[in-house]
């Protein structure tokens, strides 16, 4: 385990340092592709947003935040049942502290949300248990495609995070469906990881999906179409068409695995061009195991940011330290981008206290 | 009246080459912005299209073009009524000889592209007659500011260019609004340009919006709203986010002088970042006057793209020269960054090659 800056490099430690080399002082794009699936509004599934039903809401209004620093589409932020806050105000603190320009990708979404975003045609995903999550996932791979290949020139290198309630489950479903051996490995937005709820949902849809197809889901296409979510073809695809050319930070916890091994069955030749980019909750997370899961899929170096919560003046904030939340919104990846983008100079102490001065500002403003 | 590699620069030889001196080199997005009007199905008013109900068609087709070098929402490419082909094939030519990456943003359109695009919650606009042409005009320009803000932190410089038709109707409305001496000024697709009809249409609708309204039409999103279209706000706004910070090249002919004097009026500080780019055919031609309406506008310099098809092999192309099309989808514009980009290795004669060879496939393919 090495660290750059206040980047911890773990595992694959040179090639994290050459991927932290290739981007230093660069221009990044963050790009946060939002979708939504009706996965996460079966119970005990998602803790993004105050009650399985409202998880609709937490996309847009998690982009909302970043673009005018307050939500249009909700009253206050996106929180989880016990009112921890989302992850968005990491991510709008670090973009904004790192002059860092930012764009927003629906990759499928219930509620629109009220800023400008790439539309790329896709449609909210449905619930993995009926076996045909999604609709059209190689179109919105291709669409997403041809956006990645034409920002690859203008940006020096592309962040790719997500917002999609559900998403670890319908992540767990496609590694699964294409021999990833990832049960109990997929992370939560909870505390207490529902690793059981979660297997029993992804196990049901591919019975359901295998039942239908009646072939192997191994193939991408197959799988997301089966039991995926909207969000994995859309960053595939940007990532695709992005790291032909240029390096992209694949700016999440264990969602960005499937989107990985997506990428690499897709187009193997990116691989070198890759890093994930996470924060210390996800890798130091008992409940999960990124490592185990990047491991099996491609050998790409994870970076995380060495955030810590302990001293926060907010409850809302240390309970990040109880392994509530942990990531979303490409939290880890923005930061890790705005320490880059300055040089070091940015670090996580002044990251901390920008956050911890963001969510101060939205509690005044919501009471 | 000057020149710098093939790019012609009148009148403000000295600016132009200055904008010039600024881009040479650097790497440009080009941004095409697509709307609908129907204004354009009043016969007589567009040649953008084989006759005027199929203009709806024309935005889409267009950056289909662009994406896929052919159009995927109608067999063939637009043509006019007499069949001469649209100026999408020379945007597309010189985004592809020069590697220029390209995004679209939908301002407002009856179809949607197959491709992916930047959506800002636009609706096709009206019929200028009604006096109430477009619905949100504000909230396009706002969202179309955030993305020029955000892009302007990874591009060099913006070309800016539009596919509305009927635009030139709209632009001249919106400018007659604004208390510019316009009659007679704007250019048209046909060789004949119907200015009569043009004028008749304008001050119906200005007559109609000024008794509904009751007041000045002066302030820009009042004259957008009452008799412009949504490919002025959207223009302007991208424009307005852009030029704070980055050189923006206005890719269009006449229609760029409403949006121009839009700009002018939200954010004056932003006009020495901007040039109008476009084609010999615009500066050349005897039924219009975009000097005439820049001078009264703003000193910004007008550069044009030293383009000659008297030599094609193709009828469709030598048209042209005869005053047909003439501009559209930043043709004269995209050629300019392509010269620029490439430190003028690319000049008119490799551009007009790339034109033959690409409007030969095309025709071939569609036979």
């Amino acid at each position: 385990m090495g660290r750059v800056y206040d980047i911890i490099t773990d595992p694959n430690e040179d090639e994290g340092r050459a991927f932290l080399d290739r981007i230093i002082g660069k221009r990044p794009l963050f790009i946060c592709v939002i979708g939504t699936t009706e996965t996460a509004k079966i119970p005990g599934i998602s803790a993004a947003g105050a009650n399985p039903q409202i998880t609709d809401y937490t996309p847009p209004a998690d982009v909302e935040l970043l673009y005018y620093g307050k939500c249009k589409s909700i009253d206050g932020v996106p929180v989880t049942p016990e009112g921890i806050p989302t992850p968005a105000i990491i991510t709008m603190s670090a973009l904004r502290l790192a002059e860092i320009p930012y764009i927003v990708l629906n990759a499928g979404v219930n509620v629109k949300p009220k800023t400008p975003y790439f539309e790329v045609d896709g449609k909210p995903g449905r619930d993995i248990r009926s076996g045909r999550a999604v609709e059209n996932p190689e179109e919105i791979f291709e669409r997403s495609l041809l956006i990645g290949r034409n920002l690859s020139g203008v940006a020096d290198y592309l962040v790719v995070g997500e917002s999609i309630p559900g998403g670890t489950t319908t992540s767990l479903a496609v590694l699964l469906a294409m021999g990833v051996d990832a049960e109990g490995k997929v992370s939560s937005s909870m505390p207490d990881n529902p690793h059981e709820l979660k297997i029993r949902v992804a196990r049901e849809g591919l019975e359901v999906a295998k039942r239908s197809i009646g072939a192997s889901l191994a193939n991408p296409f197959k799988a997301i179409s089966a039991v995926g979510d909207p969000m994995i073809p859309a960053c595939a695809g940007l990532i695709c068409g992005a790291a032909e050319k240029i390096p992209v930070l694949m700016a999440g916890g264990t969602q960005m695995c499937s989107v990985l091994n997506v990428v690499r069955n897709l187009s193997p030749k990116v691989l070198s061009n890759l890093a994930i980019g996470t924060t210390r909750w996800i890798i130091e997370d008992k409940t999960s195991d990124i490592r185990g899961l990047v491991s099996q899929i491609a050998p790409v170096p994870i970076l995380a940011i060495n955030l810590n919560f302990s001293d926060s003046k907010f409850k809302g904030l240390r309970a990040y330290e109880r392994g509530v939340v942990k990531e979303g919104v490409g939290a880890g990846g923005s930061c890790i981008a705005a320490v880059m983008k300055t040089n070091g100079l940015l670090d996580r102490y002044l990251l901390f206290r920008e956050i911890e001065k963001n969510y101060e500002a939205l509690l005044a403003s919501v009471r």
